[in-house]
Formats: structure tokens, C-alpha cells, sequence
């Protein structure tokens, strides 16, 4: 196996929470490439450094080293063009760009306030001083004051799916019939929030848990399988 | 000419003002399709009666009759599959269903808000009651009271189209190096705006504005030439 990925991990090695690096995942299972994932820290900036950046997904691929999760689902994209398309074709990349900077911009950071407290519970001990200061820095709050209005705060970020909730109407994923990097993009997110915390993101009668649900069964349950809480 | 279009107007009969109608426009100056636009006022629904509903956009083309601007869209695409693309590829068509619905749930509605007094002194006079009442009931409160406040806030509307403004960063169009229904169903938004307010909805540096800026001067000036505000 010559593919690996360096993964975000908590205190136990096998839980992986990164949205990024949960992209990169599905993006690989969806190529069909078995994937050695290696379990890294925040402050294992060393242990990428051969990267020339501080962050994960890094994906290894022989001599190819690949950082940022947009750059590797168009790296993959690109190098293995016979398995199947993860955007489902050529002219889809750009439209689904919009769709992975929503989830950037929209999803993801309000995720992290509403669940940043249980994020922390979760880190290895070496990470923990790290992940205060720069999380505190960028909330400009305490963690726990960031997360502490979170039962009200989510009815706005619930609204705030509207888009995919009319999408999911028509269609059964944003890729429409079967999931693309558009699904994963967005549901890496999700996915991050289930490793770390039991806090109810969705309603249960959210027509986005049933395309949660689809996505957490995708490759094998690759995603339900993964340590964490039920969502 | 066998197309025609039945097309929100004001007061004055050129004042094309719908977002939803100019998307159709859009698309069908896409797909190089001239078109007749009949102006129609919000209580012309006896006029549109044989479309079996009672808003615009409502294409007529020889004997089919489609209304929804997306619907429209799809009609277009498939009927006219030998024009370029609108999607830009037949497997577009799902993700750019997701900008669409964005445009719709988070882009609309907000720029209604803001320039809502706007439209109402536009209108033409036999539309105004119903729009006040409507929009009243809509909003939950008055007209001048909806827009009170929108120099304030505009600056989150301005916040919730980051996502276009992380799109734009890579490319020129929501659709890659040229527009498609992706930009008309986002832009047709903007344009609803300049042609019946001066309110400035963007910052004059900011990328979306001269993302908007190519689209007015798309097909010879199409959105530009009509009647409205500097944008």
C-alpha cells in the first residue's frame, strides 16, 4: 500500500475527527484506494513538516505529497482519472467549489462553536494548551463561553442548511443520485461533530439526518464504523 | 418569434424588475433563443390563468407552456439540448440545484428585505395594496419598518456571501471561466435590486461586485442596458 494520509486524532489514536481529513477519506474510498491513515496531533508539526505546512489531510502518495483537502480530492481527481469521478465529471469541479466554500464558511465554523468545548474534551493531553490558545484567540472568548448558548444557537444554524434541505428535496444526494465530493465536502462536517460529541446538530425528522444517515452507511459504514457518538 | 415570456414590470412597462424572470432571460439569451417579453403586474393572474398557477415567470413556446424559473431552466436544457449548455454538462445539473436553492433561501429573501420599500415605490399602482399586504403579512411587520434597519444590516448579508466570494477567488463564474444557470440563478438576485433601488448591497471592492459587473455586460449589456440604478 503505498497511499497515506496523515489523520487528525484525539486522545485515543482511533478517534478521528478532522472534517478535512474525513473528506480526504470518503474522497479516497470513493476512488477505491486503500489508504494507510497515520494518526497525528496538532502540534506534530514536525512530523509533517516535509509537507511545508502545518496542517492535515497531508496524503502521501509515493514520491507525491499532497496537502489541503480541496487539492487532494482535485489531486485524486486527476491521477486516478479511470476510477470512478468524484465530482461526476469534468465540468462539475467548479460548481462544486461553491458548494465545498459553503461548507468552509457556512458549516464548518459554526459547528466547531456549537461543539468546540467537546472538541477540547476529546484532544490528546499535548494538544490541549495549543488548541485553547488558538481557538480562543479566533472565538475571542473562553471555549466553554463559546459553546455555552449552543441550545439556542443551533435553531439559527439549522436554518442556515435551508439550501440543502430544498436540494435534498428533489434529489437523494447534493451530487444527485449517488454522493460526490459535494456530499463529502459537506458531510465531513457532520461527520467531525459525531466523533467528538453527542450534541443533536439536526432533528431527527430533518430530511439532512436521512442524508446524514445515507452518507454514515457510504463504503461499508467507513464513516458510521469510526469511533464516536450516535448522531 | 415563437417564444414569449411573461415578465414582472413596475409602473412604467420597461422596468423588468424579477429576479426569477431575469434568470429566464438569462438562460434563454444562453441558449441564443430571442424572446418576446410581455410585461405583467403581480395582479394580472387572469392573464396567466391557462399556466395553471399565478406568478411569473411563465414561458410560452408554440404550444408548451412551463413556469418556475427553474423549471424553465431544465425546459431550456432539454429542449434546446443542441445550444450550448446552461449547466455546462448534463451531470451539472444536480450541484448547480444547490446554488440555486441557495440563492433562493438565503440571497433572496434578504435582498427583498432590504429594498423592499424600493419595490413597493416601483410597482405599479394597481399592484400596490396587494404587495403591502403580502409582503406585510410576509414579514410581520411594515414595509418602512422591514427596510429601517438595512444599513446594518447589509453588513451580514454581505457576511453570508462568503461562500461566492471563496468561489470567486478561484475563478471568474460560479460556473469556471464562463457563466451558467449557476451565476444566473445567484445574479438574477443583484439585478432585482439595481433595477428598482439605489441601495448599495456590496462594497465597491468586493469581488462580487465585479463578478456582477461580467454578467451586466454579458450578451451585448443585457442586464446593464435595462432599465434600473447604477449598481
Amino acid at each position: 500500500m503505498s497511499l497515506k494520509l496523515y489523520d487528525l486524532a484525539g486522545a485515543e489514536s482511533e478517534r478521528r475527527f478532522s472534517p478535512y481529513c474525513w473528506r480526504a477519506k470518503l474522497a479516497l474510498a470513493h476512488k477505491g484506494l486503500a489508504t494507510e491513515t497515520i494518526p497525528w496531533r496538532f502540534t506534530d508539526k514536525d512530523v509533517i513538516a516535509f509537507s511545508e505546512q502545518g496542517r492535515v489531510p497531508v496524503l502521501v502518495d509515493g514520491d507525491r505529497v499532497v496537502s489541503d483537502s480541496w487539492a487532494i480530492a482535485i489531486y485524486l481527481e486527476e491521477t486516478y482519472s479511470d476510477r470512478p469521478s468524484l465530482f461526476g465529471g469534468p465540468a462539475v469541479k467548479t460548481v462544486t467549489r461553491f458548494v465545498n466554500s459553503w461548507a468552509d464558511s457556512i458549516v464548518a465554523p459554526e459547528i466547531s462553536r456549537l461543539v468546540l468545548i467537546d472538541i477540547y474534551a476529546h484532544l490528546h493531553e499535548k494538544d490541549r494548551a495549543y488548541f485553547r490558545e488558538t481557538r480562543e484567540k479566533r472565538f475571542g472568548m473562553k471555549l466553554e463561553a463559546a459553546s455555552a448558548d449552543r441550545d439556542t444557537r443551533v435553531l439559527a444554524f439549522r436554518q442556515s442548511l435551508e439550501p440543502m434541505r430544498i436540494t435534498l428535496g428533489a434529489q437523494p444526494f447534493l451530487g444527485g443520485d449517488a454522493p460526490t465530493y459535494a456530499d463529502y465536502s459537506v458531510f465531513g462536517c457532520f461527520q467531525w461533530s459525531r466523533c467528538i460529541s453527542d450534541f443533536r446538530l439536526l432533528a431527527p425528522d430533518d430530511p439532512i439526518a436521512a442524508w446524514r444517515d445515507r452518507l454514515l452507511g457510504a463504503f461499508s459504514g467507513l464513516a458510521r464504523n469510526a469511533p464516536g457518538y450516535p448522531p
